[in-house]
């Protein structure tokens, strides 16, 4: 089984890696690519895609499976744009940080068909340097992909495309599993964006704090250099995610911020050691495995 | 050049990797260690220790050198302990946290004579497990190891055991560095603390919003990982830290919050990817390696 003729739009580290996965899991018949001139060219000397169009309407026409790999606001606009020109039941799919208004804009865009037609996903496989030069053909070797059908289809009443998509996506080695809109990203607000806004912030504290140049700041250990390893994360795509998830995300933060209010509340108290006692337990009770 | 007799008290990671180290380098001619029986039991099986004490007043008899290795505010206790019984010319050492209370306590336990029997020190090699079990002969290899004197003097003030002991520490691979105990301390609430809080706080904020068991939960990423893997440390000793750096680090939070709290107003406007460059900036500035 294979996806025959795939065409991924946008050629960064999400499509770089996904064109070279599915490629070398033998999953696309004729992989079209849609970017930059100088990306086209990139891809095509790496053997990630087999023909390129900057233009992304020119690029779907002849594809059974279309794969939007720009940040979420771009995705939206582009799937508006190539709808007209796409082949009969040919399945739209995405790789956006958030879901609820990419899953929106498809039922504009689709209307009673966006069920059918579109099947957004988002794989967690995100890291903090970009582009094609960073793509990899293992990028998404055992992460979670996370669907979420527009209007929380299940399983067994997918499409013949729909479940060609699982099945390729598993090919390439993600764990595929099953939200909807709502939930992934009410979910994500703290599971990614927090965690990212949270690096950010103690970027900025160090810099309000010490400023550019202070060489006491070289007196730090493993624990600051784990901690601001996000910051370094792509300006232009966050903005996209958290203007996408901007309630969400603003709870969480409002949440973070009093978590840390009560902590420093607490310090000189024997509260201290049983909050930080809570937050070991809850950091193991997750089982999160040690990179 | 050897410290020629050395006694480490408490053998956990830090102690028991300390004994192994001065042990490879050749730098003590007998190493006496102070801990429960168990530890001392296991710590000659692994050829750290020579002799061994549950006394530390005992243990530091015969010794040149005398290593804290307990958290904050045990060193204290113990250094109190054991003064009456050091040999004369004896140097107190430690690997602690924060410094400013313990060199509080050096000036009182040794009055006019502190600056030249103690040199309080922070090796920036912790990690979030702890134990013996956990100790390696390799865990000051290339860490910074901060030396705070009590009373700020330079190295050419150094006594001759004082320059023993910075010679010892880089013939186990430690880069030493100088400090007072005001400025160390200020600059690790941010650089270590701070971090560490937010780890903690992380944790707290995710308990809070989701419970325990909710698999929502495994819907996170590789950037959760990171950022949770400092809540996993030791309370007993964070609790000792907090402790003896409370202004410091209350003002670390404070301004966290205070940033934190501007990230989130500024969603949805230009001034949050303004932010966000400038966190991005300032993180890649410190010119902090990857992991």
């Amino acid at each position: 089984m294979s996806l025959n003729r795939v065409t991924v739009i946008g050629l960064g580290l999400m499509g770089g890696s996904l064109a070279l996965a599915l490629r070398r899991a033998g999953m696309a018949a004729h992989i079209a690519g849609c970017g930059r001139v100088a990306l086209l060219d990139r891809a095509r000397e790496m053997d990630a895609i087999d023909s390129g169009s900057v233009d992304a309407g020119e690029a779907v026409t002849k594809s059974d499976f279309v794969f939007l790999c720009t940040p979420v606001e771009t995705s939206i606009k582009l799937m508006a744009q190539i709808a007209p020109r796409l082949k009969p039941g040919a399945l739209v799919t995405d790789v956006g940080s958030t879901k609820n208004a990419f899953a929106a804009a498809a039922r504009e865009i689709f209307g009673a068909a966006a069920n059918q037609r579109v099947l957004p996903g988002h794989p967690l496989a995100g890291r903090e340097v970009s582009g094609l030069e960073h793509a990899s053909v293992d990028l998404y070797a055992g992460c979670l992909w996370v669907l979420t059908p527009v209007d929380g289809a299940r399983e067994k009443d997918f499409t013949p495309g729909q479940r060609e998509l699982v099945a390729a996506l598993k090919a390439i080695g993600a764990r595929v599993t099953f939200s909807t809109p709502e939930e992934h990203d009410r979910t994500l607000a703290y599971t990614s964006h927090l965690p990212q806004m949270l690096s950010t912030a103690l970027s900025l504290t160090l810099e309000q704090a010490f400023g550019q140049g202070n060489p006491a700041l070289q007196v730090h250990a493993g624990g600051l250099r784990t901690m601001l390893r996000l910051a370094e994360s792509d300006p232009a795509m966050w903005e996209q995610i958290a203007d996408s998830n901007q309630a969400n995300l603003a709870k969480a933060l409002e949440r973070m911020e009093a978590e840390l209010r009560k902590l420093r509340e607490s310090l000189g108290s024997a509260e201290f050691r049983k909050k930080f006692e809570q937050g070991r337990e809850f950091a193991k009770f997750l089982k999160i495995p040690r990179e």
